[in-house]
């Protein structure tokens, strides 16, 4: 059945986190990737202790302002409060895929399509109009107050659409997302992004499950679609 | 101050829900008009059901399905149960008013601009994809279970995109809805529909309130916003 509506992560999926956010860090003076990946290192477990019930539902934003601190004191590294505030923003700044915004642009003519996201409501807005991302709503972490791959984001996403889960398909590069978006019910769809976490990728370069469709990029994902 | 958002009421200010719904109930032999009216004269008492606290938040939909009954038995009207449920999602296919599209188009590529509406998510994603409406994201009722003009649906689409409310400009062709958009601290703009409520419509044909702009179309707005 040809899903509704197309649901996507977004670092990774829709956005190179990693060159974005390096590329800001180099411009204050520090080691640009290896800020990115001990930033992006310290996600999952931030994470889980809010889908452990050990702390509250808050916005991304907090939890990068707080894991930038754990970052540049592991690494030694000098870094003024102005410029931490700042840099914790470079996660609403991120650039896309090259062939992110053609491949949405051209699934959106069919298909509603909305982030399924950890980012927030502002955080994906802001994300959207710097990289162009023609979202037709915000969907995800904020919506259910909970953080993928907790089965009440991927519920509460489809269920504000007004639609069953199998009338929705997630979208990302990521086996751990769909593994969890299935088991809810919605349609999956797997797409490589083989240099997320730079050039020794080792993790999530195929689709390790029984995904609907597999795809090399947007446009591909577009064809495979449109049949 | 240029506002980072702007936020829309939608039925009335950005589509003509009474001719899109007249045409619906036509094409089912009813006498279009008559039905589009008495149905919306049901629409501010049902919703103060809600903002009374007499009854939880429902979405808009079981709110015009019921209406839907009453305004059939109160004309005399028989219609099936298939019909009545087809006809209820009239208000997912309403038509923009001839300058929305182009106006919010041109709004869009400075402001952040979002549905601030009573219409729920699901509602809303329909009607933009109907309507050809370019939003960036869809906030209003759903994301406060309230319904305006109770103030926590303006204070939770202005939190929701991590703005102060005097960031976010609330625009409508109601002046009550500006009223309570002023009192949370937002900037308003009036936009006049003097048609909405067809040929003879004797109210909001102007500003009562002091706003901040007061424009005759959303091109007019562009105009004057973009100063």
């Amino acid at each position: 059945m040809t899903p509704r509506a197309l649901l996507f992560d977004v670092f990774g999926t829709c956005v190179d986190w990693r060159t974005s956010v390096a590329r800001e860090a180099t411009a204050l003076g520090l080691p640009g990737e290896a800020v990115a990946d001990a930033w992006r290192a310290r996600y999952q477990p931030q994470l889980e202790t809010v889908r452990s019930g050990g702390r509250e539902w808050v916005v991304l934003d907090v939890l990068h302002r707080e894991a930038l601190d754990d970052v540049l004191d592991d690494l030694g590294l000098a870094l003024g409060e102005g410029e931490r505030d700042e840099l914790a923003f470079a996660w609403h700044r991120l650039d896309p895929w090259p062939d992110t915004v053609a491949g949405l642009t051209r699934l959106k003519e069919r298909h509603i399509i909305a982030p399924c996201s950890n980012g927030h409501i502002a955080q994906s807005v802001n994300l959207a109009k710097h990289a162009g991302l023609p979202w037709d709503a915000i969907l995800g972490a904020e919506i259910a107050r909970a953080y993928k791959p907790d089965p009440r984001v991927y519920r509460a996403s489809v269920a504000a659409l007004g639609l069953e889960p199998g009338e929705a398909m997630m979208v990302a590069a990521h086996n751990g997302d769909l593994r969890a978006a299935a088991a809810c019910g919605l349609q999956t769809a797997f797409v490589a992004r083989p240099r997320e976490h730079g050039p020794g990728q080792q993790t999530d370069l195929r689709a390790e499950e029984d995904v609907d469709v597999e795809a090399g990029d947007f446009l591909a994902l577009a064809d495979a679609l449109a049949v």
